[in-house]
This record gives C-alpha cells, sequence and structure tokens, in this order.
C-alpha cells in the first residue's frame, strides 16, 4: 500500500512531514510512503529512507491562495501533484496539512466522488471526555446542504466508525437546536424524517452542548453549521487555556502550584487533543484525501498516515460506494 | 418604571427572583418590581417590599412544556401574566427566566412586533476575554432566516450596543465559514451584500473561534446557527470546567495546589460568566422582554432588572422602532 503525502503544507512542514512518516514506515511494515515537495529541504529531516521516496517539487499552494484558482493554476503544487499520484492510481490514499479549500477543490478535481455521492462531506474526529471521541461531518466541504446530504452524511459516517473505529451500531445523532423530535430549522426538520428510516443507528436530534460527552459517535449538520461547531468548540478551548495559563503564571504562588499541578494540566490538554485522532477525511471521494491540522506536529502526522492505511486497509471507500449503491435501488 | 419578573420560572425560583428584586429597589430609586407566582413561596423570601408588588397564581409553564400549547391553554401562568402587564401598559419590561420558547410565544403573541420587524432575535451577551462582552443575535427566535433578518439583527444588536452597553460605533460581524469576503453559505453571502450597504459600522464576517476574543461587539447569524454556537462554547467550556475539577481533585497533592489557585480559578469562573451581563433580549417586540439564564442566581437576575430598566431608560425599543422606520424610506 502507497500513501502520498504532501509535504509542504501547514505550520510544520515540511520537518513534521517527514518525522511522522519515518515513525510510520517504522510501524506499518505493509506500507510506502511517498513525499512530495521541496527535496533538498525533506532530505534534511529524512535520516531513515526505507520505504519512503521522494517527489520533487518547488511549487506549493500558500494558505491565502484562492482555492479554485490556486489548484488550477499551480499544477505542479506539492498538494496537487499529492493528489494526482492517487488519481493515476500510484498511490492509494493521500495527506495534506495545507489549504483545506485546495484540498477539497483538488480532490473533487483529480480524485472525484464516488457514484452517487452528491456532495462529499470533510469529517474531523473531535475529542469526547471518555476518550472515544465523535466524528463531525460536515465541517465545511457543503455549506448549502439539502436533507439528502445530510443522509448521505450519516451513511459514511456510520461506515467510517464501524470500519476503522471498530465502533458497533455507531450512534448517529442530528445536529439541532434541541434534543425533542419536531425541533429545528427546515433542514434538519426533512433530514430527521429520512434519518428514521435510514438503515443507521440513529439516536435523534443532538444539542452542540453535549457532543464533547459523548452523545453520539457520529455527529451529522450541513458545513456551514459544523464549521461553526468546530471552531467555537476550537475556540474557547484555546481562549480557556490562555486565561489558564495567564492566571497560573500571574504570581511565584501561582507558578509554584501550577508546577504541582503539571501533570494534571498535561493529562487535560491530552485529553482535549486532535493529534491522536488523525487528520479530516474527506469523505465521498473515490479514494481516501485526509486533511491533516495545519498546525499537525509529527504526532499527528503519523496519525493521519494511521487512519489513512486503515481506510485503505477497511476498504472504506469501496464500502460506501456499496452502502450507496444499495439506498439506490 | 415598572419591571415585572415572572418569579417561577428558571432552577431557582423564587428565592434567586426575590432576593434580585429586592437587591434591584435598593439600587434604583425609579424601579418599581411586581413579582408574579406563588405568593406564599415569594413571601418567605421578601424580607424587604418597599416598591415591590405581589401578583399571585398558581399556575406555571414547565420547562419541559410544548411553547405555542403551554402558552395557549395556561392562560394563568406567572410567565404569561407577566408579558400581560406589558401588553396592557401596567409594567414597562418583563423578565422570565423559565421555557425559553414559551417566552418568545407570549411575547410575540401578547406584546406583539415592532412595526417593520419582521422576525424578532433572541439576544445574549456573552463574554470575551477583555471582560466586555459581546451580543450574539440571533440564538433561536428565527431558526430559517433570510438576509434582511441578518441584516434587521444588525441594526437591533447596534442600537442595543449603543444605548444600553455606551460602545460607540459597535463593530457588528456576520458569523461565517471564514473572514474573507464572498465566503459562506447563499445567506450569508445575501446578507453580507445587505450589511456593506448598511448604516451600521460592519467589520465582515468573523469566524466562531474568535468570537470570544473580541472580534466584534455584535455578531449577527441566523438562530439556528447563533444556537449551535451558544451551545458549542457553553458546552465547552462546562467540559473543560469539569475535566479540571476533575484533575484538581484527583489526589492529595491536586487539592493542595489546587487551594493554592483557588482566587485564580474563581478569576476564571468570574470570567466566563453570563451572571452580569444580564439575560437575552428579545429583540424587535414592542417593549423589552428578557429571557434570563435557567440556572439565574440573585446577581443574574439582578443584573436583568439593571438590564430592563437600562433598555427602558434609553427607548431602546423606539430607538430601533424609529431605525427601522428610516430604513424603509
Amino acid at each position: 500500500m502507497k500513501i502520498v503525502i504532501d509535504a509542504m503544507g501547514g505550520d510544520n512542514a515540511p520537518k513534521a512531514h517527514v518525522a511522522g512518516a519515518m515513525a510510520a514506515v517504522r510501524s506499518f511494515k505493509d506500507i510506502e510512503i511517498a513525499l512530495v515537495g521541496d527535496e533538498p529541504k525533506i532530505r534534511e529531516h529524512l535520516t531513515k529512507a526505507e520505504n519512503i521516496s521522494v517527489l520533487h517539487t518547488e511549487e506549493k499552494i500558500e494558505d491565502e491562495d484562492t482555492p479554485t484558482q490556486a489548484v488550477r493554476r499551480k499544477k505542479n503544487a506539492s498538494m496537487v501533484l499529492s493528489v494526482r499520484e492517487v488519481r493515476e492510481g500510484r498511490a492509494d490514499a493521500c495527506i495534506s496539512s495545507g489549504n483545506t479549500g485546495a484540498l477539497m477543490t483538488a480532490g473533487l478535481l483529480h480524485v472525484g466522488r464516488i457514484d452517487g455521492i452528491e456532495r462529499p462531506a470533510l469529517a474531523p474526529m473531535l475529542p469526547t471526555i471518555d476518550g472515544e471521541g465523535f466524528l463531525l461531518l460536515d465541517v465545511g466541504a457543503n455549506v448549502d446542504a439539502k436533507p439528502e446530504h445530510l443522509l448521505q452524511n450519516a451513511y459514511m459516517g456510520s461506515v467510517y466508525m464501524e470500519n476503522v473505529k471498530k465502533v458497533q451500531r455507531p450512534k448517529v445523532g442530528l445536529v439541532n437546536v434541541g434534543t425533542e423530535d419536531g425541533k429545528g430549522n427546515e433542514l434538519t426538520k426533512a433530514a430527521f424524517t429520512l434519518l428514521q428510516e435510514a438503515p443507521v443507528h440513529f439516536v435523534g436530534n443532538v444539542e452542540a452542548r453535549d457532543l464533547l460527552n459523548g452523545v453520539c459517535d457520529v455527529a451529522v449538520c450541513d458545513g456551514f453549521s459544523g464549521n461553526l461547531v468546530l471552531k467555537s468548540i476550537e475556540g474557547t478551548a484555546g481562549t480557556l487555556f490562555s486565561i489558564l495559563k495567564q492566571e497560573l503564571t500571574s504570581s511565584f504562588t501561582n507558578k509554584i502550584a501550577a508546577g504541582m499541578l503539571r501533570s494534571s494540566f498535561m493529562n487535560i490538554k491530552e485529553k482535549m487533543s486532535y493529534s491522536h485522532y488523525g487528520g479530516a477525511g474527506l469523505f465521498g471521494l473515490k479514494a481516501p484525501v485526509i486533511k491533516a491540522h495545519g498546525s499537525s506536529d509529527h504526532t499527528a502526522v503519523y496519525h493521519a498516515i494511521r487512519q489513512a492505511r486503515q481506510m485503505v486497509h477497511e476498504h472504506v471507500t469501496e464500502v460506501i460506494s456499496e452502502e450507496v449503491r444499495k439506498q439506490e435501488e
């Protein structure tokens, strides 16, 4: 199995990507990795190259670039070349921590949608108190969703959680403004009816405030809402950590007390960390395309590779494809 | 000026409401308060009754009640009677910490909309790092909003922040999936164009993750999105505080260290607390109707009264009404 990595995207490129790749080939004997990007810069960090190849290019897509333009114009960008390796059958899955919109565009354009999937969904795992995490989809691939798209999100999310995360009968919740049946806007009311009749383990409406408590395994929503939920959670956690840090270093006594609590704070940070959950899958494409967080360190890259490997291994794309065909009949 | 309070709604009724009312009449010599609810239960806590009257009723709306049914059937519920006091001119503003949906229904039915306002908006203040707070509207009154409704939310929010919170040229942000112009779903793209031409200080798109940093004074969105943002923020903060508590009491050493940091933790909790911001105004009605948090304590009730007084004092309803009329011309 071959996994291709855009080594130039994200805040810690290419160092984190090279280190993550080296750790992954040590753990998983059945994978080969291709790192795409500036070869000299990559080689700087590449101390063991067994099962790792490098595909050189100097062009890259920046975070500020307009997605569609960038993908069309920068034909040799590390991200575009990575996606192309998959399209042309030279790799089974691809990972990038670069510009999210550009990756979605490149994925749609070059890898293409699974037949029957109208709109791909971007699906990150988020932490829960019990450490199991939940899948939130969509968080921005499809900001004007129709009820049928939410239904497809439920299928895709269930297949992923069942096959990759090994959750039996994953609980699917519809993100809504209240838990009672009949709540919501036009979109969620219509989606509710579809989900009730769908062959997924639908647990009804769920509220955003209960997501981190693990109220469901798959939280379904449109891309606009999901993006707001994701960023509200990230923003609130970030703000609280920064207020906490400020308070804990505000006096000598506080610093001492904080020192005593160091391992506890590390536990909390670890609990809220995304890095061991892997990246956000772009579900609905013909091959696994994974968006790793822009601030991914080598651990996050390692886990994104682990996740890509698992997705290929469990034929997630094929299972989704099969599921959609069954539904259409 | 007379302010009427539904003394039976919320977790701490009627004790918090009576205590909040007594504190308010001590602070503000120009107000009278009517407490509506079970008179014997209210009198139990009412140690000083100067400028406070009681309107007795035994009926109340429960949190589980279906809003429309409850308001129609329980004609003598404390909440319904409170709203009616306003409608019939015996009071200038009303406050309840009971069932949100029921209060919106009662407000619409009995107080009525300002001419020209198509849809009222529920508008809580949320905390920011700098302690100034921001107004988020709508958080659920209007879950299927049109672009014009978002524009009206911007007017109403600006009028409130300028007149009640005394913020000069309040910064209005459109809650969106990215900060760049042209981002968003159909609704926000259309609202963006309207806001650019509106006589408010529009600062463009804002992301949910930046709200707590105070990126704007008025955050405009549809009721569905706002509800998700509000509950994601509340849920994340709640989850983090509970993980923190668990960690800090997990060993003897931790308890000691946590004891040393007690005042810091209190500072953080205070910073993130809603209680001194008052309740969520139901903007767009013909008189101030305020939804206080269901878990309001006497401080929160006190601040909701302060807020209602300020809204009456500054003629917020009339200013909004005037503003809307100007826009229509």
